[in-house]
């Protein structure tokens, strides 16, 4: 048998053929068009993924289920999207939509870090672990939880696991959800990116030389690699940034692992691409910082194996039964 | 049928007959001796256990289970104390123990913390809920986590829910624990009198007159209630201190329900007993902090409800098919 993944995205709409060991054996994609009606999206979603089993030829008989990953708020249990920010969808029935346009038995829906965090446990960077916290360095900074092997995202609604939208600097930088200090205002990808465009705006004002300038024009822009690419280059002001910037993350991540326990904690979105440079420093201190000395019990820090696959893979794995919510 | 629940404390080992619905029938309690053998420590809990059973004319075949709950980290699928600090109890086989001085079926054993959130689940605060998180202001900051009826208290080991040990100040106040900034080191009655004297240090030097002092005279030392006393009576220096106190207590509450959206959050701990100077506007500043804006779905702030019941209640519960872990 086989399952298909959709990652639902701002920008793409992308689909994978798994088999039963999430391994993908074909996937397609289109562009989401985020500003049509939903019911359009979704036509489109069953219409990539009829063209999937056709090209694969196989029979619609041979896909044990369909699993929907998206961004925003979802109640998994009722298959319905609360609130996407993005994609305008608004108590949106995505499951009932869906089987509209293609009549698969069985169709899960979950959001998009949840999802991405079941795929790093089940055969990512957490392969082999029922026991897994992803933090997601994107535009913001993303969570998903995985305990037992099922997905934990809160109790009384299904909007919880807002790992970056907990404070670590009380009365801190401001935050896009309005209070001050948050970890996503530190070590989200735009936050690096603010950071490094404070720096260099001070370091102007004094008419201080750093390498920060010749990235940002070689890049023809700042972003969140100009200061990693300037600090790899062994730029002073660069380097003290970045080992800020891994400070900060590391209290989020040490905070996550005091709470959690997991078996393993795995680092992924845009700034996760600076691998060994961002996970070497982060897992000292983290090593050194967490509440548990035991060393064979220390989680382990990692950088998410997946990459972009991630939320397909998960979206794949939803209808396990191990790992379906109750 | 009937359950026994043990609080096994630093100080007192408390015992407890609780009927079905978890009301405590009767109850019996002893100095613990916490610096005698391990051993000795657990034949008085099982004769104390026996006591109880032969003064409320029962026999040993009307008790279902006994639980224990015990300072300290505790793996309850072993039934081994670990760690336990004041106790001196390491890798204590503690359900083996308490078996051969009372043969009963079952024996049960967890952390205090997290038994106590279990009991303001079932039968406290939480009466109803499935979900709830339970953060005690004692001596140090401690947590406990209900997920599902069940107990979280970590994935890989079970010294999880270290809730006291998330740095909400980086850089901020030195902790027991060696970071920098922990809640425990803002919010628990050791940190709130440590920031008492402070205060009180700072406005003798400055000659400047506060009920502070008067309250210290009145108390015969400076203790958490020293603050809250003073700014119940208007003083200004105080109420700002409480202010502050109460600013961080609400990060790591908000972080928590950011993270987990329970049914209920409840405050326990010495602290606890400020009651509704304290909850008020700590709830007031969460409910306007929280990530979730839907006013329905918000997690409720409480005062914990069983007091110093909670440790025999939530070990008299352990049991319960329902709340045993995995």
């Amino acid at each position: 048998m086989y399952t298909i993944g959709i990652d639902l995205g701002g920008t793409n709409i992308a689909v994978g053929l798994c088999d039963e060991s999430l391994n993908i054996k074909d996937k397609i994609s289109a562009p989401t068009g985020a500003s049509r009606a939903p019911e359009m999206i979704v036509k489109d979603m069953a219409a990539l993924a009829k063209k999937l089993i056709d090209r694969n030829h196989i029979s619609g008989d041979d896909v044990a289920y369909v699993g929907i990953a998206t961004p925003g708020t979802v109640d998994p249990r009722a298959g319905v999207v609360e609130y996407n920010n993005n994609i305008r969808m608004k108590n949106f029935p995505i499951v009932e939509t869906f089987r509209k346009y293609m009549p698969v038995p069985k169709v899960y829906v979950e959001n998009d870090a949840n999802a991405a965090a079941l795929g790093e446990a089940l055969v990512g960077s957490g392969r082999g672990s029922d026991s897994l916290i992803m933090i997601t360095l994107g535009t913001g900074v993303g969570g998903g939880i995985v305990i037992d092997g099922r997905i934990f995202s809160g109790s009384v609604n299904t909007s919880g696991a807002e790992l970056g939208h907990t404070v670590i600097v009380a009365g801190g930088r401001q935050c896009t959800c309005g209070r001050r200090g948050c970890l996503e205002a530190y070590a989200s990808a735009t936050a690096l990116t603010a950071i490094t465009e404070e720096k260099m705006h001070e370091l102007e004002l004094k008419g201080i030389p750093s390498l920060l300038f010749e990235e940002q024009s070689r890049e023809g822009r700042v972003s969140a690699r100009t200061a990693f690419n300037a600090a790899a280059r062994g730029d002073k002001y660069a380097s003290a940034l970045i080992e800020d910037y891994i400070g900060y993350l590391a209290e989020g991540v040490t905070n996550m692992i005091n709470i959690f326990q997991p078996k393993i904690l795995c680092i992924g979105g845009g700034v996760s691409g600076e691998g060994e440079n961002l996970i070497r420093p982060l897992e000292e201190r983290v090593s050194r910082d967490q509440y548990t000395r035991d060393s064979k019990k220390k989680t382990k820090v990692a950088v998410a194996t997946l990459g972009n696959d991630a939320g397909i893979i998960g979206a794949a794995a939803l209808g396990n039964t191990s790992s379906r919510q109750k």
